[in-house]
């Protein structure tokens, strides 16, 4: 976890951000010391809710950009891995009276929209992660699933990050905090992109692939599009960019990734982002693709996420193989069954 | 217009960003030769929809961060401007399909929502400035009503920015295009700031001031917070930074500002920004004012730019006076009546 990359320094850095029982520690001695800690865009508060009784059995807090994908994603994993709601009961917005984020849980599965870009993704990752430390929620594993535009890939194509980078190439997030420059390394989970490639499954209709991603704080001129309200530039000088950043091995470019990397690694949350590519950009700027085929684009990263915490549910014990059945995205091979345990974790 | 200042500089950024007929002109000499432009987080586009059927009559754009908020001001200002809909319709989320922002539209009156932070603003700010030259909008004025902490102010203190400063005070809003740091002045219109201060009536139960406006990419550590995940620093050197901030005329801290300013000025376009402060920074972090107060004092805000839009809709003859009526925002003392006048601009 350290800059380093030293074993003393990880083992301080791992001090510095987990408990002895492997629950989450903050950065930050303020918030223990606080009568309560109102998680503002959550609509959540340590005062007001039982965090520990709500949250306590989270293991994976899988993040997309819109309420919409993330509302469909906790459906998709409902049915993925077998949870049973209560008869007469569904699936809530916990967050909805923040009008902010949506937030849904699904057993050990949280899913939560983070709106477009870094500041964004931002806010979200500080309550979240105060909410690991509020509900003791023990080494909690972050996805990001996301769209993307490709460099040189078929729209569709699924893309996990090995690492990120900002609009000059740089793999920091630069951020002022009381008027001078912080940096952070935006570092990703290099064990998880491994077990991530390793799920790709030879009969999956389309490519899953590793490669570096370019974050910008712009969708338009930030990224070389000549499509917005400004263009200063030509379409050589934008083919030149986006050559050069593809021989640096960046394979697709999006918004949020650098910020999600950089704050995760630094509370030593080990965490993963997981696109799909919508547009290929060396043919173009617009995204052009009809509504249906966008919609089953996106399901491909969610199905890559469910194989992860399936396949991590079921060497804990925590998932038993039920009949065949289908979901609400992507059909799955075979259906499992999530063993109820409340009030535990899965660790 | 000019970040030179000069009356010829200003001249030729007019001929760049409006046609003869003071419609809006576009600094992308691209867009014209496209078959089509999607306005891919609106849901809109010039091949699909007819945009100056739609949108021609727009003079004013109000934007806002949540979706719940901006359906709210378009509530609000129907009320205030007598705005009358057909008989069994109802406002509709214009962007609905795109699941990104939500945006409703009121006569001459776009009500829209940005969401959290500068990347979020600026996205909107491409398209919604496409919009309005598709739609061939004369004119247009951008107002963002927000929330915001104040420095040294109360809660519920509506404040006009004057200016947009970043986290290390400068006036710019940097990003890198094609690899290199573009520069953009964050000018906000002064004529506007003096002519929505005067609007402040003296009954006001609340303080209605301008001042400089910081904007930052993170709610919490940019904003020298110590209830994040993460704080590294003290309580003194948190109260030193803001002092600081405040004695260069800082008076509220907010993440959106910067881009908007910048954005718009860029396009040649009237803007503003008035947020109202919901904590006084210099007195702590957490938000803790209740839903209700926090409610009532959102639609502060909100009531400056409809009087404001009321007066300019009155000047025009195009709002008469109707009989005493109240909103589901603010009372306003007089209730008006919109003259309608379909498929023509306000100007």
């Amino acid at each position: 976890m350290s800059a380093r990359g030293d074993s003393a320094s990880d083992a301080e850095d791992d001090q510095r951000t987990r408990y002895a029982d492997g629950s989450v520690r903050l950065r930050n001695p303020n918030i223990e010391l606080m009568d309560q800690d109102i998680l503002y865009h959550l609509a959540l508060g340590s005062g007001s809710h039982d965090l520990v009784a709500m949250f306590g059995d989270v293991k994976f807090v899988c993040m997309g950009g819109t309420p919409k994908r993330v509302e469909q994603f906790a459906h998709f994993i409902m049915d993925e891995i077998g949870h049973k709601l209560p008869t007469g009961t569904t699936l809530l917005d916990i967050s909805q009276f923040s009008y902010r984020y949506s937030m849904y849980k699904v057993g050990p599965v949280l899913s939560v929209s983070h709106g477009m870009g870094m500041p964004s993704v931002g806010i979200l990752l500080h309550e979240v992660i105060k909410l690991m430390y509020h509900a003791r929620v023990k080494d909690p594993v972050f996805f990001r699933i996301g769209t993307s535009g490709g460099i040189g890939l078929e729209g569709g194509t699924v893309v996990i990050s090995e690492d990120a980078v900002d609009g000059v190439l740089q793999p920091y997030l630069d951020l002022p905090v009381l008027g001078k420059m912080v940096r952070r390394p935006a570092q990703l989970d290099k064990r998880l992109v491994r077990e991530l490639k390793a799920l790709a499954d030879p009969n999956d209709p389309y490519d899953i692939v590793t490669g570096r991603t370019m974050c910008t704080s712009d969708f338009y001129e930030g990224q070389g599009r000549m499509d917005g309200a400004f263009c200063d530039f030509s379409e050589a000088q934008k083919m030149d960019f986006l050559n050069k950043v593809h021989k640096c091995g960046v394979v697709n470019i999006e918004m949020e990734s650098l910020s999600f990397a950089a704050l995760t690694h630094h509370a030593g949350i080990r965490s993963a982002v997981i696109c799909v590519t919508i547009v290929d950009r060396l043919h173009g700027d617009q995204i052009m693709a009809p509504k249906e085929v966008l919609d089953e684009w996106q399901c491909r990263p969610q199905a890559l996420v469910s194989r992860y915490i399936k396949r991590y549910l079921t060497m804990k014990g925590r998932l038993t193989m039920a009949g065949p059945g289908g979901s609400v995205c992507v059909k799955s091979p075979r259906r499992f069954k999530l063993v109820q345990q409340e009030s535990e974790n899965y660790d």
